[in-house]
This record gives C-alpha cells, structure tokens and sequence, in this order.
C-alpha cells in the first residue's frame, strides 16, 4: 500500500494576520506651526485642558488675548513660546498653505490604527484651510537654556492631545517634533 | 526756696541711634545686561551654583559655549534667554559702559549694611570695565507664556548670589529687575 500523501505544507498566511488586517485604518497626521487663524481651536483645546485639570476658575484666556500676544511681530518661531498644531485627516494632506512657512516644513506622518477614529467635536474642530482637516492637539514650548551645559533647549509648558485621539502615539509625536528643533 | 529747675529735657538723639550709626556700609549695587566680557565670571558663578548644588559631575560648560549659546545674534534679550549681572562697589558707579544699552538702562540702587562687605574673591570678579566693580550674582531667565492667561511671562532657571554678599537682599533685587519687564 503506497504511504499517504503528506499533509500540505500550512500556507504562510495562516500563521498570522497580515498587518493590513489588525491596523487598517490609516489616518494621516501633520504638525506645522499654528497660524492666527488656529486662535479659536487653541482657545477650545486650552480650556478643555483646563476642565481636565479642574482649574476653569483659573481660566481667564480670550481668542483675541491669545491672538494678540502668541502672535506678536517680536515672536519669532524657535525664539520665543511657539506652538505647533498636530492636524488629521483620513485623507491625505493635498493643501499647501503652510509648505512654504519660513520658519518651519509642516512634518507629516501616516499612522495605522487599529479602529476608526470617532471624533464626536469634528465640526467644532475643522480647519477650514483644509480638505476634511481637523486640529488634534497642540504643544506650546518656549526656549531655555542649562548653565551646566552652556546648552539651548526648549521647556514644554503645554502638551494637549484632545481626548478621542489619545494613546495613539500622537503626543509623542508632537514632542518628538520639538526635540528635532534643538 | 526756689524750687530746683527741671531737669533737661531728653535730646532726639538718646532715644535712639540715627540710622546711620547701624547701617553705615553704603553699598552700591548695579543691575543690567550681561554682555560677552562678562563670561569668565559668569562661568565661575555657575561652577560655584554646581557645587552648592553638589551637580559638579554635571557640569560641562567653558567660557567658549557659554559666549557662542548665550551672545548669539539671534538672542535678542528678553525675547530669548537672557541674563542679568549684579554689580557692588563701594563708590557710586561711575563708568558709564552700560548707559546706552539698546534694550535695558542699567539699575543702580543703594543699600545700606550694618557690617563692611568683606569679598575674599574680589580680584577674581573685579569688572575690569568700571572701577572698584566686583560682579557678586546674576540671574537667567527666558520668556514663557501662560495659556491659562494667555500672558507672556518669565521663567527664571537660575539664580545666584555669590556666598559674601548672600542674605542682604540682592537675590530679591535680582527678581524684581526680572519681574519689571512683564
């Protein structure tokens, strides 16, 4: 009697999921210095770091406070407090409104989630120089310097990811942006 | 009889000593921006903050970084870090180096002390642009900014009174230069 055929060989893949399987949801990301026009999403995102932090009796900031002190001519980028804004689509980034900042390339990144990104606040949050942009977070930092080190650096003094797109490394993402300035 | 005439009356001067009889050490203080001649001085003050500190291991600056980070032409004071020098003689300030100064007009004050300032390191910090000026602290401070106020601020990283002129109020006078620029 003839032995029985072996068994076929397991197909690769069944040995695992393809990665296209577990994060199939791209979203595309840009950091790129704020803009007057980001005043009224920074003024929303600070408050609502405000109420996280439970000191809105401390919170005495207005879009027009904040437009005319963050964007002073004296405020140079780099040079003083500057802000970036981290924006996503699910689309990617086709306007080039801020390609040719003087002072800074927007940086942008695609990340793989594992589920589709809910934002229940998008409306309150579109860019409108964009097409289906929306502003995520932002970090403010300011330059400092270490006597120690006779070194420039930079103090971070916000850090704010808005809630439905936290623990998706966008945080990082934004202070990695200010590590690469130094 | 004739009754005996009253006695004196007491003088001014018995009930108490004039002021000049406990704080008869004027000092003359200074405060204005630190300028590049300044770097041999403020790298010994900072090597000394390294010690109170016990951070020597930490330390790695030279009079080489500390000129090229801290006088670069893109540091506009105030708009970046920015670093004043405190000044003590003991004859009122007569050079007149520092009078046109662009962006700050140097403070003088003076301060009376009960007890004569003995500096066993004069020679070391003697201001070789004034005469009988010794440097005695500084402090560095850089711009930052208040989302919560939406106002800009300072933020003061170090402070340093050298050890003979400590616990006469120069440190206080070093932070209320700082705070006056707000």
């Amino acid at each position: 009697m003839a032995a029985a055929a072996p068994p076929p060989a397991p197909t690769p893949a069944a040995t695992s999921l393809p990665e296209t399987a577990t994060h199939r949801h791209p979203v595309f990301t840009r950091i790129r210095l704020a803009v007057p026009s980001d005043v009224p999403h920074i003024h929303k995102m600070t408050y609502q770091m405000a109420v996280f932090e439970r000191l809105t009796h401390l919170f005495a900031t207005t879009e027009s406070s904040l437009t005319s002190t963050l964007f002073s001519p004296d405020n140079k980028p780099f040079h003083s407090f500057t802000v970036f804004i981290l924006e996503v689509s699910s689309n990617p980034f086709t306007d080039t409104h801020f390609d040719n900042d003087p002072f800074y390339k927007p940086v942008t990144k695609t990340v793989h989630l594992e589920l589709p990104l809910d934002d229940p606040e998008k409306e309150t949050f579109r860019n409108q120089l964009g097409n289906e942009v929306f502003v995520a977070g932002f970090v403010l930092f300011s330059p400092n310097y270490s006597t120690f080190l006779a070194k420039p650096g930079f103090y971070v003094e916000d850090l704010f990811v808005r809630e439905c797109y936290r623990r998706k490394g966008f945080g990082r993402m934004l202070l990695s942006a200010v590590a690469k300035q130094l």
